[in-house]
């Protein structure tokens, strides 16, 4: 019984079932579910876990499993195998099948060819709406999901596209060529995925021809799996920019692990230059030891400030809201905000500390010192990313190591420094 | 020259030309623009900017623009604007629109009822495929863009489904009941747009029924619009975790530095617990200054382990990963990860400080410390968004406050105790 409630579920929801399993009841769920753990069931699992099962399963079944699926989700199955396995399925697979996913891996990871699938509708311009739809009715070899027919010329080069609502609105004898539209959004197929999601997303498409170089159609990436990668590519930055790698809860704990470990270490190194900068002030914190319970507000508030910076920068990067033109506009406003952040901080916390220890010099530094490091925050946090993004690097991945070590060593240096400058407390 | 090549631009290009553009910039190009500067371009732009055209603009034109559109894209562009203004605006609508808008702000923002459109293609159970293709070729009055045509029952309840492909392929005489498909999702009119969202990501949807609480069919939620509330989504998770409020770069100064500076005042809050600390312990950084250079590498890098994970955790909670059956599970990895974590950044640290001041037990003790701070960091870092989460707040927003403070203050609270009760030096 419970057998059949199962078989009635969605492939996604089988899919989360074993994803909210633990680990070692999955094998087990697999054996029981037999033949409902279906292809498209594999297609819609976690990576991790998907492989995991793959594991469990011969070369041979991979093969008669990843066959039923469209181009796309077989290579995405496909393509995090090893090597050897990856060549025993592939040599398990018919001929044709075999030569579709084999030219998919041959183009880079997250480009279009890998994501395309090759099953789409294609007509020649001369032909009409009736001849499209005898054409749709007869064929039965077709994809199942399409949205868009493609109109392409003689040397199979896309002309138009026509949505499936303009075929049935149209009466019969209308030259197809007088529907479609001949605006329409090319994807090249080795172009890179995030921006594939950005044109789907600022065109607002449901499908889109991808194009080899020489311009012929040659597949079509549907909206449904740019969903995933949208979430996937916007995901990736919280959690590049705070060092989680992966961030995937069902990760292997060693891979997640040394992907974090390496972030911690290289923490260890910065932490290092800003803890050099305070044993430099060592005789003056000695003479006054009230600057150690302080200076770690200047440092933390402006690390903080510095974040906010950072982050809105790295969204509007990955969103394409950052060009040329607009660059030096965002370093001026970002300069703006943190002479008004660091006034007011500056206010506040001078005030209150000039109050509690009695000395108006003492509020004095943490003031000033509180607005250099907010300023400086506000230019690191902008300009960091930004410079790494000219230099073709992923701005959320290194940006906020230096962006803190930036905060960190200039907290310390301004607040232990001004003090020594006004004399407050000597070296 | 320069008109007519813009004029052959997509909306959402010219409105991209708007956000580029210097703020003191956009009146002249909008005045420049004249009628080009359509609905459809309003549509497609920024929030901020879409202000500050939209108040230069009469009531009279607002409404005009505003019934071009379907009734989601109008709801947009109304929804944000000042309450007098907005009722301006209603009242020059026709009685139809104006009703239609009216309805969709009587639902939460952000929510199904606000996201749909009305326009929507909806047959009763027992017309034939023909019948259907007949309605569609003659009502000229239809939404310009549908995927799927919904099935009703008498009482107007969706029944199935129907892609526009499965008519194209299914010959005039059968029956609509027999080509649709009964399985579907439907969307509660007062769901969130994030959970809305997540079905037509797990479900791979192109188009959604929305249903009224009676169970009617009332609008239709197309993927297009997902993909925008996707990227919405995920993005606000980042800039909230961060504190930067809306993160928006067009955003007007004022606001930007009012959301912002309030996350810097509350941190300067936290800090000052950490500060407190540290000042209990004065006496024993006055015996042994090398104190101060180390505590910060022991709140900053637990702050960092801390952050990981909280990143980590929020994008699971966004995600529908977490859920009671694996919450303890995701608990108890994190400590095991804190370990390992804590293991290797003690030893490295431990033994680079022992040797740096040839003090073994000024090494033990930062060891020790980290292990402490690094496991504090992991539990909070998962444990406090879980637990927002279960009051139903956003893990995103309150999170990383609460966990700095934890690991600043435990940072400095176990090394310096550890100090202390080492014997190395004395209050
Ligand atoms: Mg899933
Ligand atoms: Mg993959
Ligand atoms: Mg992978
Ligand atoms: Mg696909
Ligand atoms: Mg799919
Ligand atoms: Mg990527
Ligand atoms: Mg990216
Ligand atoms: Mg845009
Ligand atoms: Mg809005
Ligand atoms: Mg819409
Ligand atoms: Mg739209
Ligand atoms: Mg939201
Ligand atoms: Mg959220």
């Amino acid at each position: 019984a419970a057998r059949e409630r199962i078989g009635r579920l969605h492939p996604a929801d089988i899919a989360d079932l074993f994803e909210l399993a633990r680990a070692d009841e999955r094998p087990m769920l697999a054996a029981v579910l037999g033949d409902m753990l279906s292809a498209d069931v594999l297609a819609e699992m976690n990576d991790y876990v998907r492989e995991e099962l793959i594991d469990l399963l011969a070369p041979e079944q991979v093969a008669e499993l990843a066959s039923e699926l469209d181009t796309d989700d077989a290579v995405a199955i496909i393509e995090d195998m090893e090597a050897d396995e990856q060549q025993a399925v592939l040599e398990a697979m018919e001929p044709e099948d075999r030569a579709a996913i084999e030219d998919a891996l041959s183009f880079p990871e997250e480009s279009a060819g890998r994501l395309m699938q090759r099953d789409l509708v294609a007509v020649p311009e001369h032909v009409t709406v009736g001849d499209v739809i005898d054409r749709l009715r007869e064929d039965t070899d077709l994809t199942s999901d399409f949205w868009e027919i493609f109109v392409v010329d003689p040397m199979h080069k896309p002309v138009g596209t026509c949505q499936l609502s303009w075929i049935l609105r149209t009466p019969r004898d209308i030259a197809i060529s007088d529907v479609m539209k001949r605006e329409q959004t090319l994807i090249p197929i080795d172009m890179d995925q995030e921006e594939v999601a950005l044109r789907f997303q600022k065109y607002a498409l449901i499908s889109a021809a991808v194009v080899d170089r020489a311009g012929r159609l040659v597949g079509m990436i549907t909206v449904d799996d740019i969903v995933h990668i949208i979430q996937e590519e916007a995901g990736e930055d919280i959690l590049r920019l705070s060092g989680a790698g992966d961030g995937d809860i069902n990760e292997p704990i060693r891979e997640t692990y040394s992907a974090r470990v390496r972030w911690l270490v290289a923490n260890l190194g910065t932490a290092l230059v800003a803890s050099t900068i305070v044993g430099l002030f060592g005789g003056a914190i000695e003479h006054m030891v009230a600057l150690a319970a302080l200076m770690p507000i200047v440092a933390g508030v402006g690390g903080n400030a510095g974040t906010q910076t950072l982050a809105v920068t790295v969204r509007a990067l990955a969103m394409n809201q950052l060009t040329d033109s607009n660059s030096w506009r965002a370093v001026f406003r970002e300069m703006k905000i943190a002479l008004l952040n660091g006034g007011t901080i500056a206010l506040i916390a001078g005030t209150a500390t000039g109050l509690w220890f009695g000395n108006p010099m003492l509020g004095g530094v943490i003031a000033a010192a509180m607005i250099v490091n907010i300023f400086v925050a506000g230019v690191a946090g902008v300009a960091i990313p930004l410079l790494l993004d000219r230099l073709d690097q992923d701005p959320a991945v290194a940006s906020s190591i230096f962006v803190t070590m930036t905060t960190d060593s200039m907290g310390f240096l301004a607040f232990l420094g001004l003090a020594v400058l006004s004399g407050l407390t000597t070296l």
